[in-house]
C-alpha cells in the first residue's frame, strides 16, 4: 500500500474503473513496484478503498496533473481520446503505458478511421510499441518510452492465430467469435442494457460487423478476419473461438507444434491439449491457454482461447510489459494460477 | 392436473427429465389436450410432483409399457436408443413423437455412423417425419404415425440457414458457433464438470469436431458445415451464430428478405431488426428470433438465432407437432412472450 | 394481443418496466381479459415490442390519459407517489389496482411516515382494499373500487407469518431475511450497483434497518419485525427466511396444520415437506411455496416463503385480485407450474 | 511449482478437492514455503495439472503414506473422519492442519453427538489447537502440533459475534442467517441438486434446523444460536447474517467499537461504515469484511460478514496461522485485495 520501500513507483491514471483498479490490486504483490499515485476526474479526493471497497489501500485520488507526474512509470486507463493528449505531455519524463486505443492502429488514418476523430500526435503514434508481449520484439519493449497496451478481445485472438499466420498456414477468412464477460464494458455503463436483471440468465452478441477491435487481430492474422463479439452475463473472461480454413496438411498436430515453438519458455501462454479450457481457469490470472482441434470434414481448425479480460486482456499484460521496460522478469508480480472453482 | 376433460390426451415417457417434465409444464395451459400417463424407470411409484417439484399435478410416475398406452399421443423422452426399440410397439396404436434422436437421420447407416449403433427400425425410420415444424410440409406433419423431433442445436441453426441455403445464397463452409444452456445436459450428469461450483462464472468450448447434431445441422444448409458447441454457465437458451460466406450481391436487407418469406404467417419465428437477440427473450417461449448483419470486408453474412433449448429446442415443437398432427391450430398452448427478466 | 373479443379489457400504466410487461405476458394467455392500452410516459408513441421485445405483442405505447381510459380495468404500475395522484381521477370509472405504495399503509399518518410524503387522498386510502389475496375478505376484493397490491417482500413474508399470529403461536420479535432478485429494483437504475459486472457472482444486504415493506410485514405479523433484505445475482425470485421464537408446544407439525387450514383449497399456496424449496421452483408462476422447521434447543421455527417477485408479488396477484374483482376463477389465466431449470 | 529454494516444505492431503487446491494456489506466491507433496486416494500417478487446469504446476500426484511425509507442515483437507486417523501418525514429526472438522469440538463426546462418530483420538483432540486466528491466543496457535481449522459458516459468524459475546451486549439468541456459494460442498457431488442446471438463477436453504456448524458458532457467541445455511448459486463466498437482540444501551457505534478493539492491527478483519460489503469484495482474499446497523423499534442489531468461504473460510486461514507455526508474519502470501468485479 503506497510502499515506498520497493525500487520503482507507478501512476496509475483512472483508478476507480475496473482496469485501473485492477492494476492497483495486481501491484499490491509486487516486489518491486508500488503504485503511489491514483488519479480520478471525478472522485479526487477521496480515499481508493471507499470508491474500491474491495482494494486495501491507503491511497487517496488525485486530478490527474502530468506536470506532477514524477514515478518510473505511469498507467494511462482511459478510453479512447485521452491517452493522445495525455501521452505527449509525459514521454520523456516516464515511460508511459497507455492501456486505451490511441496508440494501437497505424499510421494515424487507420486510427482516424475506426475511432471517428483525428490523431493528436501522428509522431508519437509511429513510435509508439504495441505491446502484445509474446509477439512483440522484447528489445522493443524493453527500450519503449510509449507503449500501447493491446485490446482485450486483440489479445485473446491473436495469440491464437498469430503462429498460424507466421508459419503460412491459413487458407481463407478467419472467423473470430468471441464472448467477454461484462466488465469489458467498463464500469460506467447508464443504460439498461448492462443491469444485472437484463442480463443474468441471458447471453446476446453486439456489434456484430465493424467492432474497433477488428484491425488489431487482422494485425496478427496478415488478413481479414469476420469479427464478432458476444456477451456473457458474469464479470470477467473472454472466450475467443477462432475457426479457420487451413492449407492442405495442416492438422492439430501443426497447430500444437506451432503453438509450442511461439510460447517456448514464456510463463503466460498455456496449451491444453485433454479437455477444453474454461475462461474461469484463468480468473485473476495472466494467462492464457490455448486448444485446438481439427475438422477434416470442411478443412476448418477450430482453436480456442480464454484469458482473464482484466488481466492479460489488460492490467496484468499491461503489467507484464511494465517489468520488461525496467529490466524486471517478465512474470514478477503476476499470477499464473486462477481463482477456481 | 390429469384433466380427462380435454379432447386428446397424451403420455409422456420419461417424465422426470427435463425435455419430459417441460411438456407436463407446457400441456398444463393446452386447451385441448391432458398428459394423463407419465412414465419413469428410476422413479415409478413417486408422485411427480415430488420428483420435480416445480409442477403442480397429481401425476404418479409409472413404468413404461407400451401395451398399456392408451392414450392419443406419447412423448418419448429419452436419450438416443431407446425411441427405435419403443416405437415399433406403438406406431399404429397411438401417434408417436421421438424427441430422442433415432429418428432424425436418414437412411439407417447416415444413424449408425454419428451414433454408433444400428438401428433397430430402418423402415420406420424411412417412414418417420422430421419435425422442424417451418421447414417441413404440415401436410406430412399431420399424418405422420411417427414424427421425429429435431435435435435443440439443429433447430435454431436449421431456421437461420435454411432459407438462404433454398435461395441459393451460400457461397462457402457456414461455421455454426453455437451456445447452449447447460439443461442440454440433461438432468443425471454425474460428473463435477456440470456441478454448479465448477460452471457459474465460465464459458468453455466442448464437442469442438464431431458433434453429432452436425448431420441434422447439415440437412438445412444443404453442405458441411463446421458446428462447434459451448456450455454457457445458466440453465436455458441458444445461441447461434452463423457465418457464412454469401453469394455476390447478397446484402442484410436481401436475407431479412428471404427470411420474411419463408417464415410469413407463422406464429414462432420472429425477426429482430433492431439490437440484438438475447437468449433471455425466449425463455419459456416456442419463439425463435432471427437477426442479421453482413461485413462487406470479408463477404459473409453473420446470422444470429435465438431459442429456449427445451421449448422450441425441444417440448414446445414436439407440442407444436402434435398440434398439427391433431388437427389442432398450430400455436395451441403455446407460450409466445418469454420470461423477462 | 389486443384481443378485443375477450369479456373484458384492461390498460397497463408503465407497461414497460417489469411489472407493467409482466402484466402485459400474463394476460396474453387469460381467457377472459385483454390488455388494449398501454402507456409509457417516456416512450410514448413507440411499440411496446420495441421497447421490450421478448413480448409479441402489436401495442403501441401511449401517454397515461386519465380521462381516455375506459377499460374495465386498470393497472397502474409506477413507483410510490403517482398511484394517489392518479387513482382519484379512475375510481368509479374503472376498477383501479395500484402496484405501487400509496394505498397499503393505513392511516394517512403511517404513509407519511414511512415514505415521506404527505397523502393525497386520505378518503380513497381507508376505502382501498388490501389485496394480499389469501389473507384478505373475498368479498371485499370482489367488490373493490380500488385495490392496493401489496409489496413483493410482505407477499412471501405474510404468507408465511400470518397463520402463525392468527393462531397465536408467535411468542417474540420474528426475524424476517429476505433475499430478492434484482428485478425488484427496476429498470431505471444508473448507478454501478446495479450493473452485471458488480453483482454477479456476489450477494450483499441493503436497507438493513428501515426499508419501507417493514410496516406491511407487520400488518401480518401483529407485531414489530426485524425485516432485513438482500440482493441476488439473479433476476427473479424471493425466499424469504423467518426465524420466529414460537411458544410452548408448537412445532413443525402444528405450522405445518395452521398452514394447512389456512391455505386449503387456495390453487397458489403451497406447503412442501421434503426438501427445501428454490426459488426457480416458481419462476414465472403465481405459487407461494411454504416449508418449516422447528428447532428445540432455541424454541425458534424457521419459516421459508418462496415466489417469484413480479409475478406473485407483483402482477400475477395482481390478475389474482382482478380476477375475483371481475367475477372469474381465481386461477383465470395464471400459471402454477414454474419454468424449470 | 515445488520450489525447494524457499525455507519451509508442506504437503496437501487431498490437493484436487476444492481447499487443497486452493492452498496449492496461494502458497504458489508465499515467500517463504512450498508445496513439495500433493496426495489424492482418486488419483494417485496423475500430475495435479490436469486434474486441477487452473493451477500451473509440475506437481504429480502421490497416495497419502503418513510415513513419508517429510515437510515441515501438513494440510489435512478432507472430510470428517480422516483427520482424526492420520493426525496421530503425523503429530511431532510435523506439523498438523486439519481442515477436516475432527478436532474442532471438544470433548470428545461433543463431537459425537453432532459427527455420529466416535472420536479416533481423544487426547489429541484435547490438545488441539482451534485456529480462528483472530479470536485465538497467538502463542497457543504458534506451539501448536495439531491445528483445528475452523469451519467456514463458523468463521464468518464467529468473527461478528464474538466481540459483542465478550463484551456482554448479547440479550437473547443470536440468528445466524448464512448465505454460501456452492463450492462449500465440495467436489464430489453427485446427484442432481447440485447440478448447474439446478442451481443457476436460484436461490434455496439447506440443513435448516441441526447443522453441524452450529456448535462451533456456539463457542463464540457464547450460547445458543438458531444457524441457517442457505446455497447461493455461484462458487465463492459467505454473507453471514447475524440478528441478535442486544443489551440496552447498545447502538451501531458501541458496535463498530467493540470491533474495532478486537480487531486493531489485524491485517485480515476490515470494519465497512459505507454501504454494504458484497462477498465479491473478498474474492480470493484472506479478508473478512464486517458491517453493522442497529434498529431502536426492535433492539436487535444486525450484523453482516463476508469471507471467501475457501480462503479465510478454509485455505487461506489455514496459512494464516501456518504462518504463526512457523514464525512468519501473518499475512506472509495472503492475498488482502479481492478480484472485483
Amino acid at each position: 500500500m503506497a510502499d515506498r520501500s520497493r525500487r520503482f513507483t507507478a501512476t496509475v491514471v483512472g483508478a476507480t474503473g475496473y482496469s485501473g483498479a485492477e492494476i492497483v490490486r495486481l501491484l499490491a504483490s509486487h516486489p518491486d513496484v508500488a503504485v503511489v499515485r491514483a488519479t480520478s476526474e471525478r472522485r479526487a479526493g477521496a480515499r481508493l478503498a471507499q470508491e474500491c471497497p474491495w482494494l486495501d489501500t491507503d491511497l487517496v485520488l488525485e486530478s490527474f496533473d502530468p506536470a506532477s507526474v514524477d514515478t518510473d512509470v505511469v498507467f494511462l486507463c482511459q478510453s479512447a481520446g485521452f491517452g493522445m493528449k495525455a501521452a505527449p505531455l509525459l514521454v520523456g519524463r516516464t515511460r508511459v503505458i497507455d492501456l486505451g486505443a490511441d496508440f494501437r492502429l497505424k499510421p494515424a488514418e487507420a486510427f482516424q478511421t475506426w475511432y471517428g476523430m483525428e490523431h493528436a500526435c501522428p509522431d508519437l503514434l509511429e513510435e509508439a510499441v504495441y505491446g502484445l508481449t509474446e509477439l512483440a520484439d522484447p528489445r522493443q519493449i524493453a527500450s519503449a518510452r510509449i507503449l500501447a497496451n493491446p485490446g482485450c478481445y486483440p489479445t485473446s485472438a491473436a495469440l491464437a492465430l498469430a503462429p498460424l499466420a507466421k508459419a503460412g498456414m491459413i487458407a481463407g477468412t478467419p472467423v473470430v467469435d468471441s464472448k467477454s464477460g461484462v466488465s469489458g464494458a467498463g464500469r460506467s455503463k447508464t443504460d439498461c442494457d448492462y443491469l444485472c436483471a437484463e442480463l443474468s440468465g441471458g447471453f446476446r452478441a453486439y456489434g456484430v460487423v465493424g467492432h474497433r477491435h477488428t484491425p488489431e487481430i487482422e494485425m496478427a492474422a496478415g488478413r481479414h478476419v469476420r469479427f464478432t463479439p458476444h456477451l456473457l452475463p458474469f464479470a470477467r473472461g473472454i472466450h475467443t473461438t477462432v475457426h479457420v480454413p487451413v492449407e492442405d496438411g495442416v492438422d492439430r498436430a501443426a497447430i500444437l507444434e506451432a503453438w509450442r515453438r511461439a510460447y517456448a519458455g514464456r510463463p503466460f501462454v498455456a496449451i491444453q491439449t485433454e479437455g477444453w479450457p474454461s475462461t474461469k481457469q484463468v480468473l485473476g490470472s495472466n494467462r492464457c491457454v490455448l486448444a485446438a482441434d481439427f475438422d477434416p470434414r470442411t478443412g476448418f481448425a477450430t482453436l480456442v482461447s480464454v484469458i482473464d479480460n482484466l488481466v492479460k486482456g489488460a492490467a496484468g499484460q499491461a503489467i507484464q510489459n511494465m517489468n520488461l521496460m525496467l529490466g524486471l522478469p517478465e512474470d514478477a508480480g503476476l499470477p499464473r494460477n486462477g481463482v477456481w472453482p
